[in-house]
C-alpha cells in the first residue's frame, strides 16, 4: 500500500487539531481592547502549540516523503502519534486559562514527551520496513534533535513545579530547535540526486 | 468511478470524529493535578473510542485498497456507515461523563453494533460489485472477527443493565480482537503477488 | 486547472458540516434512557440533514466526475453552494431544539431552497464551460428532480406556518426523491462507453 | 517535493476555518422569526469572513497551481499564513457579537492586514525558489490588488475608532476588489499556451 491515504488522514487530523485550538480563544463579551487582556496567556499558549503542531506536520511530511510503503504496524504507530497530538488542544487550553500554572505546564510537557516518543516509534517502525540502508535510516542516523527534545521535556516537567516559567522557556527552546525543518532529509535527498 | 474521492471524504469524516471527541474533555477550572481526576472516566472512554475509530479507519483503508470501482449503492452504504460512526462522540461523552452507567454503556454498545452491521453491509455491496471471485470476497470468506463482534455487542448491551463493568470489558475485548489489522487482506495480496 | 483541489476542498467542507451537526446533540446529564427522550426531535432533524448533505455530496461527486476543467467562475459558484450548505447545522439545530416549530421549519426550507438554487447555478456554470454538447449537459437535459425540489420547498415554506408537520413531510419527500443517486449521469456514461 | 500535500493540508485548515465560523451563530432559544434578529450582525460578519476565506482559498489555489516544488521555507511561510487566517473565526465572532464596535472592527482589520502580509511573504518565498522569470513572478509583477489591500486596511484600522461603519465599508471594498479571481495568473497561463 502507498502512503497517500495515511498522509491524507494525518493531514486531516493535524488540520483539525490546529483549528480546534483556536476555539479555546473564547470571544469576550467586552467590546473594548482591554477585553482582550485576559486572553493573552491563552493566545501565547495557542501560538506555542500552533508552532509545535506545525513542526510535527513538517517533519511528518518529510518522513513520509521518503517512505514508500505502509503496513498495519505503520498505520497503528501513526495513529498512536495522532492520539498524543490530539490531546494538545486540551493541555493548551488548560495551561493558557490557568496562566501557565505548575500542574498544567507539567502535563503539557508530559503530552509533548509522549508525542515525541510516539514520533520516534513511528520512525523506528518505518525504518524497520524500509531497511537500515534506506534514505530515512541514513538521514536520521545521528538525530541530535530527536534525542535532545525528550531530555528537555524530562527536565521541564519537574521544573514546572519549581518555577513554571523555566518549563515554559524550555518548551520555547525545543520549538526553536525544531523550527528549522528537517534539513537532514533534504540534504540526504540532494546527496542521492548528486 | 474510482475510489479516490470516497476515501478522501471518509478520511475527512473519520478525522473529524476522532478530533471532535477530544472536545468532550472539558478544560477544568482547577489548576492542580487533582483537577484532572473527574476527567479520568471521560479520558478512558475517549481512549476506547479512539481505538475503535482507528480500527474502522484501518479496516476501511484495507477494504477500499482492494476495491476498484464505486457506484451509487457503495456511496450510500459508506454514508450509512459514517452515520453510525458520527454518533460515537455523543455516546462516548455520555458514557464518560456518567462514569460508565448502565444506560450510556448499553447505548454505546448499540451504536457499535449498528456500525458493525453498516460495515458488513458496505462489504457485501462492494463484493456484489467486485464479484465473488474478487480479492475482497476471498479475503473475507471466513470473517471470524466480523461475526464475533456483533455477538459480543449483543451480549454486552443487556449486560450493561446488570453490571456495566462487564459491558465495558466486552468492548475492550472487541477492540483488542480487531487491533490486529486486517491481515487477511494483506495475506490475500501476498498470495496474489506470489 | 483540474478538478482535484476543488473536490478535495468541497469534501472537506461537507465532511465538517456533516460532523458539526452532531455537536447539536448535547450530551444529557441524565444517565438513564429517558435522558435521551428530549433529544429525539434533535436526532430526527440530524438524520434528515445528514441525508440531505449526503445527497449533495453524492450529486456533487457525480457532477464533478464528468467535469474536466475548472475556472474562476466555477470556483465561486462552488463556494456559493458551500455557503448555503454551511448554514445547515444552524437551521438543523434550531428546528430540532424547537420541536419542528413553524419559523425554524420555514427557515430550514429557505436554506434548502437557496442551496438547491446554488447547485443549479453551479451546474449551469459548468455546462457553459464544458459545452452544451457535453456529457453533463445531456445528462441533466430534462432534470425533473432538479425542477421538482424547489417547487416542493416553495410549497413547504408557507405551509410551515400553517402546519409544520406538512413542511417536514415535504422535506422527507424531497430527500426520498433524491436518495436515488444521479443515475442519469451513470446512464449517460454507460451510453458513451457503449 | 511536490505541492500535493501542502495544498491538501491548507485545504483542510481553510475548510475547517470556514465551517467553524458558523458555530458563532448560536442557535436561539426563541422559536419565532424575531429570534433571528439579534443574529443579524453575527450573520453579516460571517458572510464577510466567508468571502475573505473564499478569496484566500481561490488565490492560494491559483498560486500553488503555478508552483512546482516546495521546500522548508515555503512550508513555514504557508503555516504562517494559516496562523493569521485561523484567527478569523475569533475576530469575526467578536465583531459580530458586538455589532461592529470600534475595537473589534479595528482588530478585525489588523488580523486581515497580517494575513495579507503573510500571503505576500509566501508569494515572495515561492518566487525566490521558482525564479524571477517564472510564471508566478511575471503574473504578480504589478500586483495592484496586493498593494492596495494593505493600504486600505491601514486606513480602516484607525478609522474604526472614529466611525466603525467606515472601517466596515473598507473591508467590503477590499473583498469586492478581490472577488474577481486572480485572472492575472489565468492570463499568464493563456499567454504561455499561445
Amino acid at each position: 500500500m502507498g502512503t497517500g491515504r495515511l498522509e491524507a488522514f494525518s493531514d486531516g487530523v493535524l488540520a483539525i487539531i490546529l483549528t480546534i485550538m483556536v476555539l479555546q480563544l473564547k470571544v469576550p463579551h467586552d467590546a473594548s481592547l482591554s477585553g482582550l487582556t485576559p486572553l493573552i496567556p491563552v493566545f501565547l499558549s495557542y501560538v506555542l502549540s500552533f508552532v509545535y503542531v506545525g513542526i510535527y506536520w513538517n517533519n511528518h511530511h518529510h518522513m513520509l516523503h521518503v517512505t514508500e510503503h505502509v503496513d498495519g504496524a505503520i498505520l497503528w504507530a501513526n495513529l498512536h502519534l495522532l492520539f498524543w497530538l490530539s490531546l494538545i488542544p486540551f493541555v493548551t487550553g488548560w495551561m493558557g486559562e490557568n496562566h501557565f500554572a505548575s500542574a498544567p505546564a507539567a502535563v503539557y510537557g508530559f503530552v509533548m514527551l509522549m508525542a515525541a516518543i510516539a514520533y520516534w516509534l513511528l520512525q523506528r517502525v518505518i525504518i524497520r520496513r524500509e531497511g537500515h540502508d534506506s534514505l530515512l535510516a541514513r538521514a536520521t542516523a545521528r538525530d541530535l534533535k530527536g534525542k535532545l527534545s525528550p531530555v528537555l521535556y524530562l527536565i521541564a516537567i519537574p521544573m514546572a513545579f519549581v518555577q513554571p516559567a523555566i518549563a515554559g522557556a524550555l518548551y520555547v527552546v525545543v520549538a526553536l530547535v525544531w523550527l528549522i525543518p528537517d534539513s537532514r532529509i533534504e540534504r540526504a535527498l540532494a546527496t542521492r540526486a548528486a
